[in-house]
């Protein structure tokens, strides 16, 4: 049995997007002896994923993706990161691209999540199976309890389900996955401009912490892909917003990376806890 | 019958919070031959009220403004412009005010749109009509079909549809009445900061005019209060974000005002249009 086979699920294929969310499911992966092949999307992929083996494969070339993911032994793949949504019409499809690309174009016009979706069935229908970056790297997510030292009080708990019970409304209009609620009231929803720049137009409240961000699943969204997502830059934003602190589903929130969340957290008195879904 | 009385309904006393629309409100009553008596609120009304007969009360100072209402005439109000929410600890409410204050705090626990209705229910109680800004000035109220020269062409016409539709859809999230579709994906929708920062986060587009800002009601919300409202600013906020035009529901988008909105689109080059709700 080859290293990466260890715990019989076979090899990872990582599409890597930007940002830091595929270098930790990398580093992940390798802490538990399954080495990932990792295709770095170029201009995108962090470059630290040069510790790992792979390719420098661009979307439009598809083919040239699955012969590397399949000569390296990848049974499955998780695609991780921000992928800016490609112009269809400035691709350079390979011939194995321009066998999806009508379908990929149509399911663009309905929106990101139908166009993700359409990108997992390619995978699926080229013989691999979709993880998420959740089951990829199960360390990634957000436990149930506080993750840090602190945990709402009463107030914070009643803006903490609130925010909860918000961003979930929120998701059936596939805007956003996060919003703010302060004292009781919707402050502020996430939409296609982020998290952070969400954060940024909250003021810093009213002096003391107040006000909670919730970030959970659209509802009935392939957890396979885009599962929510905090880090240090969320937890520095939500203490510049003034607010008490983060709250997420526990196992559908993704933290990256922990220990870093963590320290943050404890460092700027907010709290950072994992519900039940 | 005293002028203000003219067409039956009779005088409209009118509670004037922060911006242009209660003086167009205003405007609108007297140009049609009923004379308002106005509620000015200090540190918001707008100085031009000064043309109106009318009183300078506080908030808190209910008892004041309905002595100042009944001895006007008036028989019905109407609430219009922005109003902060009040920090209720802060207010010293007269003793009118005071009878009403705990159900307008527990209202106002529960967000907005509660604390909206409990204000109505008050001056309900009190023994007023309540007229919404479109009943009191219908010559506010945008129209079927476009108002300026400019109309959606096909494209746009999607994101106009796919733009109301979201805007409905976040309506039941109580965030906000506003969404911007561009090319068939939901690019922004409006939260507690307003509809100018969420044009004001939507980048200028690829160029040409591209994508709709659709401002509808909330399903459900008391049309009495809370119309959405676009102005001039919306106009100019639409043109820096690149959008191709405006679309709100026939009859149930205040437009602030007309003459102007309208020389403001036809001169960015914008479309305006009402759909049937």
């Amino acid at each position: 049995v080859p290293p990466q086979d260890l715990n019989g699920v076979g090899r990872l294929g990582l599409i890597a997007g930007g940002g830091r969310l595929p270098t930790v499911i990398a580093e992940s992966c390798r802490a538990r002896g399954r080495e990932p092949f990792v295709i770095r999307l170029p201009g995108a992929a962090d470059p630290a994923l040069a510790a790992f083996e792979g390719a420098d494969v661009g979307l439009a070339e598809l083919g040239t993706s699955l012969k590397a993911l399949r000569r390296a032994g990848c049974r499955s793949v998780c695609l991780a990161g921000n992928v800016r949504r490609p112009d269809f019409s400035a691709l350079k499809p390979d011939l194995a691209a321009l066998k999806h690309l009508p379908r990929l174009i149509a399911a663009a016009g309905k929106g990101d999540d139908a166009l993700l979706r359409a990108v997992l069935a390619m995978f699926e229908a080229e013989g691999f199976e979709v993880e998420g970056a959740g089951a990829a790297a199960p360390d990634l997510l957000l436990g149930p309890g506080p993750l840090g030292s602190l945990a709402p009080g009463p107030d914070a708990a009643d803006d903490a389900a609130a925010a909860i019970a918000a961003a979930r409304r929120l998701g059936l209009t596939d805007a956003g996955q996060a919003a703010v609620v302060r004292a009781g009231r919707l402050l502020a929803v996430e939409d296609a401009h982020g998290t952070d720049a969400m954060l940024a137009r909250c003021d810093g409240g009213a002096g003391g912490r107040d006000g909670v961000l919730a970030k959970v699943p659209k509802p009935g969204q392939d957890r396979r892909v885009d599962l929510p997502t905090i880090g240090v830059a969320t937890v520095e934003g939500a203490a510049a917003a003034g607010l008490a602190g983060i709250v997420g589903e526990a196992g559908q929130l993704l933290v990256v990376d922990k220990a870093a969340v963590r320290a943050a957290a404890d460092r700027l008195g907010l709290f950072v806890v994992g519900v039940e879904a």
